[in-house]
């Protein structure tokens, strides 16, 4: 029996009941001889709430104080759940991310770990107790608390399940596992029962929101295999881990798709040497993810340049983007929310001619027009009409005929 | 232009509006050319919400885990007031109670002020900020964060007074001033200009519950005085010092009552040395504060004890006190929730003969049964029937004939 570092997100802690559940679950762990680990989110909807009351004050929070005001969704957690565990009769501890040391830099909103200093939570677990940890939140060297970002418990739980050298990384949600596309719209998805770190990072960037790209990057880092499962049923989930064997596996794993894009185009800039890069340049100064770049010479040497960010993104942005585009002398840019991406992974494909010739007639054949293309050697993205993404994602499946038993 | 200390209690801070009327009036102070560090208690009922949901958990809560858990509330103050005052355009950041190290004693849920290292809050105050302090909070030797208990926000405001040297602290709340009476229940209350430290702690610990019994004593140890203010309007206030002219004030200060409390009879204890010993230091080893103790002597050897604890505290000290009173081989124990406490308060009592007589005429011409009384060099208070509370706080305070214009 050895040590294991569990993650449980909000929707798992959302209410007493579940918190209590989880607790049981926890201790079911412990009782088998496991030191355990375990890093709890804010519980529910939590964040959003203190998201909201910030916004109420400013808009345009001060990035040290939010993350003052946010490391507080987690501290709640941590001790309800401590409590739950040792209403049972089992020894349990709560510790913040500044208690078990969790040293970031100082980029408050999106920190990134440098190291874990850890000595407490090693006494702790060696007196017995279950350690339960604040996720997404660690300390500068300043001792101001920062928060790590989107997916930022999940980052916590694979950097501890590192630092502590874990046998097991166990990421609960609400979601069961890895599917072959959402099966909220393809009838036919399947949960995978493996899938390879590099895929799951591709289904994880293009919207499988199950686990954060930054967790599965540090696990593929530093070899830690992670397994996802449902919180709520006690159902086998799937495992991400370096999978050796590539040969025989099928081209595709899964059909991923993201609704929250926004296409912008940027029209008319002068074809001068640098200006793409001077222009992307700055969107990145000002923090902006920029996706799924075409740049098209058009008459006159002037330029059309389209690229996607996220929903989320446009609204704080949007005078940005105006004003950058004016800098590089831009004619006029044009904003459509009308789109979405839909993708097919898999790390069979670049060694399989004629996949994305096939991903592109099927779509053709559905009458779903391509804005956009992107491709990589794990995946090939389509910017499409957002109404047509359910058709599309069905019928690429269908297609491809992903299923786990065939692989 | 000195160093202020302010707190401002959770009403005060209970929604946006508020906040941003509390950020724009410490602006004011600072504008002035003010040093400026501001206490903070959790917003509005956040901390009873935060308990609710610890109980629904358990029923008997860890105290450290209580303490992880209280300690957010003032967490999210302090944030969003910091961010209230930065949108305004002025320099502010917040700070927990671990990291302006306000150290304490290991008494989880009661934690004791040992000392303020301070050097990170100078820091920021040398650097022109407004420093918003978390209340209530401390940490311990071990890095566990302890809460102060009751009041503890208007301690850590007079204990970083004392620490920093302030020229000024003062204490924000919904409430004007200490008052005569109080001015729900007796028309001609006033408003006090000043009063002792020792008048206002007996007036605080009879229910005045303006000003923390403990944050007094601390601001009387050291010298401070406090100023008690409404934060939602400009008006003036009373401050709390050592009164130096005892001679010629009025003898009667103020007229309090508790209506918070019950009498609890232990009947016939056998009458032996050390038997109330016994009895009432077992209970203050539950932590069960007592007061108002009266025994008296019966037939056959036997003694009735008769006291006073808080209504709160009744529930879940129900069975302690049945327990310890068979463990005295007392006969029975009977409960009176129907109960009041009535007091009048004042420095000039003690050399004016003929005070304690004139209260109980006053509630006897009011025909109100006195059942117990007890007394102190600056108060007298009298056990009386609940419903007969506001008649003998009006009769009191008329015959007294309290007014501040006249002392």
């Amino acid at each position: 029996m050895g040590l294991v570092v569990q993650k449980y997100g909000g929707t798992s802690l959302a209410d007493k009941n579940r918190i209590e559940n989880v607790a049981e679950r926890i201790i079911e762990y412990y009782k088998k001889g496991n030191k355990m680990v375990v890093v709890a989110s804010a519980m529910g909807d939590r964040t959003d709430q203190l998201i909201d009351q910030m916004y109420r004050i400013t808009d345009d929070p001060p990035p040290r104080e939010r993350d003052m005001l946010l490391c507080t969704g987690e501290q709640v957690s941590i001790a309800l759940l401590s409590m739950a565990i040792q209403e049972r009769g089992y020894p349990a501890i709560s510790l913040t991310g500044s208690q078990v040391k969790i040293k970031t830099d100082d980029q408050f909103n999106k920190a990134e770990i440098q190291k874990i200093e850890g000595g407490r939570l090693e006494e702790e677990l060696a007196q017995g107790k279950i350690v339960v940890v604040a996720g997404f939140q660690g300390v500068n060297s300043s001792n101001d608390f920062t928060t790590l970002g989107r997916g930022g418990s999940d980052t916590t739980a694979v950097a501890l399940a590192a630092a502590l050298d874990a046998e097991k990384c166990e990421i609960f949600s609400d979601v069961e596992g890895i599917y072959t596309a959402d099966p909220g719209i393809v009838k036919h998805a399947e949960k995978l029962d493996e899938i390879s770190y590099d895929e799951m990072l591709e289904m994880a960037n293009l919207g499988a929101e199950v686990l954060h790209p930054r967790a599965v990057e540090m696990a593929k880092y530093f070899g830690i295999e992670l397994y996802i499962a449902s919180s709520f049923k006690n159902k086998k989930g799937t495992v991400v881990r370096e999978v050796k064997k590539m040969e025989g596996r099928k081209n595709v794993t899964g059909v991923t798709f993201d609704s929250d894009v926004v296409k912008i185009t940027v029209l008319k800039v002068p074809d001068k040497p640098g200006v793409a890069g001077k222009f992307f340049t700055s969107l990145a100064d000002y923090g902006i993810n920029v996706d799924m770049i075409v740049q098209n010479l058009q008459h006159n040497n002037l330029n059309d340049i389209t690229f996607t960010i996220k929903t989320e993104e446009l609204k704080q942005n949007k005078n940005i983007i105006k004003k950058t585009a004016e800098s590089v002398s831009a004619q006029k840019v044009e904003i459509d929310e009308n789109v979405a991406k839909v993708s097919i992974v898999g790390a069979g494909m670049i060694s399989t001619p004629g996949i994305a010739a096939r991903m592109f007639s099927v779509l053709g054949e559905q009458n779903i027009n391509i804005q956009k293309i992107t491709t990589s050697d794990i995946k090939i993205s389509c910017l499409i009409d957002k109404s047509k993404i359910d058709r599309a994602v069905n019928a690429l499946h269908d297609s491809f005929q992903i299923t786990k038993t065939m692989s």
